[in-house]
Parts: C-alpha cells; structure tokens; sequence
C-alpha cells in the first residue's frame, strides 16, 4: 500500500495588537514579516528544533529574501491563522512559506529564505545532519 | 544639446535603534520594511506631497506587495542611508525601490507597491492630476 | 449570606517573539508595555466590552501615565503570563496594574493610567453608565 | 563673577513613523519608550562613551524602572525633541530624565532607572572609574 506524500504544515494564531495597527485603522504591514517569524518558530518547535535549541548548537538562521503579497487587510483583535511550510530546504539554505488567514479566507502569503550560519563565526555553514533530518519531513 | 533624463532619487538617514536590534546582534529583518517606509516618506515630501497630505486629500497608499534582499547585517547605531527611487507609477499604482546602504556599501535593496484607495470608501481608485503631476519627476 | 468581593483578574499569556529580543539576549523593555495593552484588550473583553466596541461606541481610552519596574529578563520564546486588575476606576479614568509572570515567578510589574475621551471632538469625557457597570466587578 | 552650574542635557530629534501611529491617528505610547533609548544613546555618545562602546567594555546598562507621563500626543511625521539629561548617578546605577517637544510645547516627560551589569555573568556590578568621570559632567 502506496503512503502519499503529504505537505506538513503547522499553524499558529496570533491577535492583532493594538500597537501593530496605524492611522490607516488597519495592521501596519511590516508586522505580517513578524507574524512569518512566530509560524517558523513553531514549525521549528514542531521539528523537533526549538529555534532556541537550533541557535544553542551553534547555528543562526540568517533571513537572506523575504516577501510579502497583500489581499486583504487585517484589523484589531483579529485572529491571525499563520499557516508555515517548508518551501525548500538544503544543506546550507532554507525557505519557508506563510498563508495568512482570518478564519478561511485568505489574506495574504509571503515567504523568506535564510541560510544556516556558524553562531561564532558569522560564516556560511552547512547545517548538521541532526537538524536537516528533522526538518526532513516537512518537505 | 540633448539633456538626458535623470533617475530622481531621494536620500534618507536613520541610525539603527537598540530596539530594532535581536538576539543576534543585528538590525532585525523586519525594520527594513519600516525604514523603507521612511524613504517612501521623504520622497512624497520632496514630490511636494507630504504622506500627511495625500491623506488629507482623500487618499491612502495601500501596500500590495513588498519584497526585502538581504546582503549585509546592519548592527546598532549604524546609519542606514536610505537611497528611494520611483520605479513604477500609473494612475492607479506606484512601485517604489529602495537601497540601503552603510556609507557606500550597498548592504539591502527592496520594493514596495501599492495602490491608491478612497480614504473613506476604501476602494480603490485613481489619484487625482495634480498627485501623478508632482511624481512624474520621479520617474 | 454575605458574598465577598472578590479582586477579579483576568490572565493572557503572550510568547516572546524573536523580533521583540534585543542584542542583550533579552526582551526589549519597550515591549513590556505592549503586553500591557494585551491583558487591557483581555479585561475588556472580559467585562462584555471589547475594546473595538468601546471605539465603535464612540470612545478612546487615551493613556495618560504608565509605569513598568523589571526585576528579571524575559527571554525568547518564554511564555510571558499577564495578570490584569482594574486598579481604579472613574467616571472620567481608569487605571490598569499588571504583573508578568515566568510560571509561577513574577518578573515585572506596571500600570496605565487613561482618561476617556470621545472619538470625534477628542475631548475628555465620562463614559456611559453601560461601560462603567460593567467595569465595576473587575474593581 | 560666579559661574553657576549649568544642567547639561543632549537633544536629539526622531521623526514619528507611519509604524509607530495607530488606529486613534497618534503615535502609540510604546514609541516614546524607543524615543527615550535614542535619547540616552546621544547622551551616552556626547559623554565620550557611545553605548556600543560601553558594551565593548563588558558592560550593559539594565533597565530596572520606566515611567512616563503624556500630556499631548504626537502624529505622523511630526519632529519629536527629545531632551535628555542625567538625573542621577552612582557607581552602581543611573537615572535618566526625557522630556519630549513639539517645538517649544511639552508633549510628554519620562524617566528610566538602570544599573551596571557585568555582560558576561550578568551580574550588577560597579561601573569603571572612566566611565564613571565621564558621566559627571551631564550631572
């Protein structure tokens, strides 16, 4: 029996704040890129790999190209349904892709690359095998 | 003698707050957005239209679309110089583009488009003659 | 049989986000203040008064002092619990005290204090006796 | 002829971003926390001790206590005058006083409390004889 491939996801919720909305009465846009942040974190957590524990073995995840696309606004004390996957993956770089909803519609979609870099150094590095297996499965 | 047309830019300079720097010691990514946003101000400033303005008017700026890449960190206290072109304007759009620089390193580039709104019915809608007037300079 | 009054509180919990660390390691103070406003928005919603429809009813609930002492760092990723309390309340202000928690161990406490004011003319003004009902049990 | 002591302050000035306004039209009172940092960060660097230098040292400058108080808001694209002096200083701590203008109108005055940590143990300890010197001055 054939076991299909399946697109892992995980899902975060955030509200919007009232510090993040501006005079326009909607979520200033800059904070979706921060919204991005909390649905990898997570899908790092759901990895196996705490960002937290990811940055302890000796690597940072350095943000190299992001973007964003804009549908729909989002307003205060909206909840925010970040859906994360792993758009691609390599042994020195990955990329991440974001849909943002408010309840099923969608509002916006963005991603951001990143390549793995040595905490101490600074310098490009591959990640170890621990952490590429880990990540493995959400491709 | 023929004039060439000139690339109209505006320049910008902000220092990078303690605040806007992470836990790695560098400028977080998301700033870039705001700073680009700085830019964006300046120019519409130099067009003759102050952001204030435009709103007064009727008018918002909506953002559609925006995308970030990363060369260089940039760390507390650096001056980023904020280097803004129009790079795209139509009765119902603009594209704006954005360098950062430390000095004369180029350390990020960007855009952001948007596209023009009814203040109140939010829809969108075309900019009056006299806004494009004052950007077409810029292009 | 006499019911006692009871200090009614109300709790939120908010991660701290990667963006919110600074190049200390540790979360910035500024942020502090915004989780303030998240346990605000959670009382309100609490006591039948979310704070979009405080607004929509024709109010603003403007600052007018805040205070914040920091005994110990939050870090990234760690699960901040905010208690909210109404401290005071009038028929013009109110005052908000907040303690943040790591588990069971405060690590800062603070306050807002605000004046009503209405929506259009900007002016202080007493909220209407529905708000002001409502409010009384968080006292 | 007696020369009387003269309060020495530092100013510096911060547009308020489109980031920092909300939804009520005026710039979110967190911001002013950020503002306040900018102001020391000058103060810092006009004592002959730019912030990043006083890290480089082995030493961070904690915040223990914040409090502000707001008289009138700011908005977009308004220039905020931060005036910033040292209101007290030991071997062990520092306070320092904000008051923020609009021209020559006080919109808003705060303070932050700190005290010295050793960067690597974290640990409070007494700040270096020549930073010590240098900070007198601003007394």
């Amino acid at each position: 029996m054939l076991e299909l491939p399946r697109l892992r996801t995980t899902e975060s919720r955030v509200k919007v704040r009232y510090a993040e909305t501006d005079q326009m009465g909607i979520a200033h846009h800059a904070n979706y890129i921060v919204w991005f942040e909390i649905g990898r974190t997570d899908l790092c957590r759901e990895a196996g790999f705490p960002y937290a524990e990811i940055e302890e073995r000796g690597f940072l995840l350095v943000v190299t190209e992001i973007g964003c696309r804009y549908r729909t606004s989002f307003y205060y004390d909206d909840e925010v349904r970040i859906v994360t996957r792993l758009a691609e993956v390599g042994s020195r770089m990955m990329k991440f892709a974001y849909d943002l909803y408010l309840g099923d519609e969608l509002r916006a979609s963005g991603f951001t690359s990143h390549f793995w870099v040595d905490k101490t150094t600074r310098k490009p590095v591959r990640a170890d095998e621990e952490v590429m297996r880990a990540f493995g499965p959400f491709l």
